[in-house]
């Protein structure tokens, strides 16, 4: 019997979620039946498209079900194995995030062998979000040499990482982050021009301004006035990678969205949405080429960690107020 | 010396277009310079962009002049020729439509051989409207066999046009227009179901009434409220060529925007801006496959026809409240 406590969600948000649509619930593990496993979590992850799980509405993702465990990528090691693929000390990356510990069929964990990088790596720059990021540049974002490059949410793991990664492919990059921290921080990773969008009183209007002869790309973290801001600074042919909208997700009632999606036609851009879960196959390229860009001092991030369980909603509800630089995480032990 | 009347813009209109924004002026033309030649217009083209170079506004297409006689796609004759190039009865086009007669260095136009077409098809189904329907489908759709495709603007010139290629490929297909007399005109070409946009409560709901399933690909012409419900109803990876925006050319003030860009990320959808003038390449291979087409009978067309110079501005309107099927034309002489 292993006890182990984990984050139930009992209420859906209205808006922006607070402490109280959360709870803290102690259970007890049996020991892992035959072909399960047993893990401890060490680290988890919380990320801003989980606030869409919180919903239950036609047409969106899964939701999460009340009163039960939330769940989400983690990291964990094997306490106690009824398998033989997988041994007791064993590292494994896992859906079974928002718990200290949990019984699973062996086969819905993954080894993991992290090399170099820090286990809670593969939660963040080397793991899904890496991935988006990776494949929103290589796949959808078409980079030609010479291209303009604008960021949002750049101080964010994607996208701090898109803009490592457009650097060392000698692209101009501006970035949009919140705030004079996180404008440093960009400062710190190559980016050529940083808007504080917080500070500014129209994102166009800054973004023009950073870019006088407009912009290639876009890679949006953050949806609604910076993708409106991108469409107007967008060049011909430039291209919108459309990965995250974390200003839209805490909207109950549509928001007005960007009013000017008719400057893509003269302009012949286009906007495409990227998904990490749907680029697995690039999985293994991604991680090859990471590992040279992190050897060669091309790419690096940062981490904003809290610590146990029970801060796992603190963490989540940082998302929204901008509280971390790089990959937000909760180290369970 | 050739007497010739022309329309101009004596005023930049707010919100839909009035009479009142236009003048009908005679002018007389010597006889062409040196390596010019004299054009009488047969036929010339009223074309829903060109509202929009009614205003003048940064970042806009070129505005037309107030004063001065608009401009657009035209079919004459020449009437008179001043170089070797070109010689009296000539067939030629050209972008000098909104007048009866113009002198033109012989550069500025092109000569016209219509083949088995009627000269005027080449300012609709032959010409750039065709062509920008032709790249939009072909290089921009990326038809794959089984897409549901839906088109609005469906009774239109590029729509019908998109709507007789689609199902010469076998798709299903479903086009929105406004009204009975258009819904009867696209049962004609085939279209497999018929929303008549200005009868429904909501489009999304009539789309996905329309298409349970949801659709593949949506080749828009109008924009607003038809994006938005395609953007609901796309399946996973679909596509939408933005071709035209007709309910956005009358906004004065930025409209409400698709509110729901953020669905396109899950779904990974694109959507790409698509324009007749940037696919030129693509002209000789869109004639060539379209000779084929109309000779087939898979391809048809109809015309809405105004008579004289002096009904130009009506017709223009015209196309604003939806008066054509097929293409809007202004016959001259």
């Amino acid at each position: 019997m292993t006890n182990s406590r984990e984050i139930r969600l009992t209420s859906r948000p209205n808006g922006l979620p607070t402490a109280a649509n959360f709870e803290l619930h102690s259970t007890t593990l049996p020991d892992p039946a035959g072909g399960e496993v047993q893990v401890r979590n060490r680290w988890m992850s919380v990320d801003p498209f989980m606030r869409l799980r919180m919903n239950d509405m036609p047409g969106g993702p899964p939701p999460f079900q009340l009163g039960h465990a939330l769940d989400g990528d983690a990291i964990g090691e094997v306490i106690a194995s009824n398998d033989p693929s997988l041994v007791v000390g064993d590292l494994v990356q896992s859906g079974f995030g928002w718990r200290e510990a949990f019984n699973a069929p062996a086969s819905a964990v993954r080894r993991l062998d992290p090399g170099s990088l820090p286990p809670q790596a593969f939660l963040g720059v080397a793991g899904m979000p890496g991935l988006t990021a990776y494949a929103g540049l290589q796949r959808v974002a078409d980079l030609r040499d010479g291209d303009v490059v604008f960021v949002s949410g750049a101080a964010g793991t994607v996208g701090s990482l898109v803009c490592q990664m457009a650097k060392a492919r000698g692209h101009m990059v501006i970035g949009s982050a919140g705030g004079a921290r996180k404008g440093a921080y960009l400062k710190e990773i190559g980016v050529d021009r940083c808007i504080d969008y917080k500070a500014e009183e129209g994102l166009t209007g800054a973004l023009l301004a950073a870019a006088p002869d407009g912009i290639d790309v876009y890679f949006d973290n953050v949806g609604g006035e910076h993708l409106e801001a991108a469409l107007t600074a967008g060049r011909p042919s430039a291209r919108i990678v459309l990965c995250g909208a974390i200003s839209m997700y805490n909207r109950m009632t549509p928001p007005v969205g960007p009013r000017n999606p008719i400057l893509m036609i003269a302009k012949q851009m286009r906007m495409e949405g990227v998904t990490g879960f749907a680029q697995m196959h690039l999985m293994a390229d991604f991680q090859r080429d990471l590992a040279q860009w992190v050897q060669g001092g091309k790419v690096t991030w940062k981490e904003t960690v809290f610590e146990g369980i029970e801060k796992a909603p603190e963490a989540f509800l940082g998302l929204f107020e901008g509280e971390n630089i790089g990959k937000m995480l909760v180290k369970l032990a």
